[in-house]
């Protein structure tokens, strides 16, 4: 039996939450003297009264306990839910008149992806482009705790894998654990997103688009304050902030706890680290060299922009400093590429994530063995331990379903009239919580061409992406309601 | 320690059975009053030498057994082997003057690709066209022998699964068991060929054309000897009967064997049969919806055209009656995907291959099951039968792998300057053997624009692609030539 009214309670629980939220934007509309701040009252009132109404009306239940099945459904709830009242002042200020576009530029929020229908992102007011960089901020705090301490209970994804590196207390009970876990980690969060806000403030930027970016940072969401993302701010200086906060957004925040606490020695022993490292120092290398021998850029911009568009789209973030269509072929489809691959598993990155695709990697490696010593037992290892061959299984079939979604979106996207590229990019930025894509959804394009069907079909791809798949996949399974 | 007498022996055999082809195509140019006889009958005295040569500086071992390893050599290196030889008649007559070109050719022919550099097919003499089609007729003949009694027993991509299947004799020793099946297998090809001749005759197509279309038909290659392709036939009976002995040729050559024999009973239980007609059908219907409402055709010719491309691409044939580059972006991605499923396990087709496919959807399915129900043991099952997780494990190796190269290819062809579509579309239509590809390479475009790497490159995707990816790969690992 699922029982709803614990679903129900923790879906009031995070309204309430939201609702505070929302208010922390208001002092930012009364600072600069807009009405915004009305509208972002009333959405806070609205949401957080639904919260309390929900809360109280199914009592706390002494000794309950949440089961697998019921979380599958908090965790696939709570992101609509979320992404639903979230909406809510982009709307009913008028400044995103059509509730399809508010929802999609929410969950675009929320998921992290960073893909927005805004054409002029200046117009809109500070109180709302606030709200809009916090639905990141809180978006990415979400899914640092999904997958470094639910997800791995609930044995998504092969994701079982880091239980073991977690900083917390030992899995005795689920609620005391993630809560403990959730503190860390949050901690490491907050404290990194103050360092990004002085920094960029050392960089020239004011206060507030410090802020609105270190939160889109973190989250490796990708949301601007300025139309013209980071390529508004032409310091070197700044440029190169913003590289190393998406790097380290992009990284397992478990490395990050290990850092502060002086444990150099477990991230330099951490594979998928040195494989992410190496992965985005190549193809930087490799598309610096293009860019630079077929003289597009000279010099060290060549590779200072190569290397803000590959750590930009492979950590899932989506800033641009530059219009990487405009570049080679052979450049746009290595960016293309990294779009699958995303950031580390347990980071705020999305996509198929760097760990999945190295131990696939590995694997095909190890088939030849297996085909030339058939008798000889291989099995993939990771940091020195022996990976269990139902966590390959589940991580081929993870990949195998990115894959077939991903074709599914394409051909859903081509049918309402869109060319190969833009379908292509279209899906897999949304799917990966990227944001730009290519063709007409390329990094100086935006979503809004889309008819409101494809709107909220790339949101439901978000949605997806964000939860590893198998969490919302897994409600439209029969067997799940059954029994 | 690997046996080279024994490789080179074998490489005699068959360059002396090579030159016996070669010579079938001198009539045909006697015929015709044609020069070419002279360099078709001076290729094959070069091919027939070298291989005495070969034959009988190697003597023959008594009780010598061909090993595994010696396996994977000696198929890899014939169809090389095969390709330069095979490119003699054409250098050497200088119908095809350049040395890449004539080998791009014919092992294009041999892997029954199809992919062309030729850019007036017409201006070739009949000798040269009638070898042209007899490649890839004799391309077909070996690969079917290759995939349903070589394979299975070195144990490559999960082919093992037909071991059962196969007629022949009992598996006691590799050489009579391989030569029994061979013998029953050809026996259909050629009664296929024949009948699909004799169709093609009663269709008003004379006698050397209804010869080289049937050879390139039943092989899946789609060399024509026509610019324009079945397009050049008008005729809905004509294109019919393509579209029927493409669908044959596409199937597991076993089935037609059952099917001579009226074990139907036997046909419908196969699923991956149920699922390549099921497959042919929804994307035929789909495809003809679209060109139907689309107003690109109207009535049966809708549906005949998608039915024919959807077959043809599928099958990894390659002709054409239309240029589906010309229709909307949908059908365009449609026919992209088909490309990679390929044809049935134990045909002429390339690909993918369709059992793989749907092994592949049935253990992604499964996948959801085990985790809403971890201690249950499901196994995918197959026409009743219970799979081995082995088997499915090597088959996500082998599409793990087709990926990878896939994805590597793009990254070399675009490298070479080329946009995408053209960069995904001769990767696919190379390493699935089909031809025809997107942009650049489409149904009614030449691979002659490619530099003279990229002919090799693409010709090397032909062989992997036709050698069921491990054969070949394997060779590269240091692993297999030590100890």
């Amino acid at each position: 039996m699922i029982n709803f009214r614990v679903i129900l309670q923790i879906t009031g629980i995070l309204l309430i939450i939201e609702a505070i939220a929302i208010v922390l934007s208001v002092p930012v509309a009364l600072y600069y003297h807009e009405s915004s701040y009305f509208y972002l009252l009333i959405s806070a009132i609205i949401t957080g009264l639904t919260g309390l109404i929900l809360r109280y009306t199914n009592q706390k239940q002494k000794h309950s306990t949440v089961t697998k099945r019921e979380g599958y459904i908090i965790v696939s709830i709570s992101w609509i839910i979320f992404s639903l009242f979230g909406a809510l002042p982009f709307f009913l200020s008028g400044e995103i008149p059509h509730f399809t576009d508010a929802f999609f530029e929410t969950i675009s929020g929320f998921t992290t992806t960073g893909a927005t229908i805004l054409q002029d992102i200046e117009a809109m007011s500070k109180g709302m482009l606030f709200w809009r960089s916090m639905t990141q901020w809180l978006g990415g705090m979400g899914i640092i705790v999904l997958s470094l301490a639910v997800l791995p209970i609930l044995g998504i994804g092969g994701m079982q894998l880091f239980f073991a590196e977690v900083p917390g207390p030992t899995p005795d009970k689920l609620h005391p654990r993630i809560k403990e876990t959730a503190k860390r980690l949050w901690a490491i969060y907050l404290i990194l997103t103050l360092a990004q806000i002085v920094l960029l403030i050392a960089g020239g930027l004011n206060v507030f688009d410090a802020v609105c970016h270190a939160f889109t940072t973190m989250a490796t969401g990708g949301y601007s304050t300025k139309q013209a993302s980071i390529a508004y701010y032409d310091s070197p200086f700044v440029q190169y902030v913003f590289i190393v906060f998406m790097f380290l957004a992009g990284t397992n925040f478990t490395l990050s706890y290990f850092a502060m606490h002086l444990r150099f020695d477990k991230i330099l022993k951490n594979e998928e680290f040195r494989f992410y490292t190496l992965l985005i120092l190549g193809f930087s290398l490799v598309i610096g060299l293009v860019l630079y021998f077929g003289g597009h850029l000279k010099g060290e911009p060549a590779f200072r922009h190569a290397l803000f568009q590959v750590v930009s789209i492979m950590t899932t973030t989506g800033y641009a400093t530059m219009d990487y269509l405009l570049w080679p072929p052979l450049v746009v489809l290595l960016i293309f590429m990294l779009m699958f691959v995303g950031g580390s598993a347990g980071s705020t990155g999305g996509g198929i994530k760097v760990l999945r695709v190295m131990l696939l990697l590995k694997n095909s490696i190890l088939e030849f063995k297996r085909l030339i010593h058939p008798n000889a037992i291989v099995q993939v290892r990771l940091s020195n331990n022996t990976v269990q061959p139902e966590v390959i299984t589940n991580i081929l079939a993870f990949v195998s379903i990115y894959l077939i979604i991903t074709v599914t979106g394409m051909i859903t996207v081509s049918a309402m009239g869109y060319d190969l590229a833009t379908s292509a990019g279209a899906v897999a930025a949304t799917l990966g919580n990227i944001g730009p894509g290519l063709g007409m959804v390329g990094p100086v394009a935006v979503y809004a061409h889309f008819p409101d069907f494809g709107k909220w079909f790339l949101s439901f791809l978000m949605l997806i992406g964000r939860l590893e798949l198998f969490t919302v996949l897994i409600l439209f399974s029969k067997s799940f309601w059954k029994k």
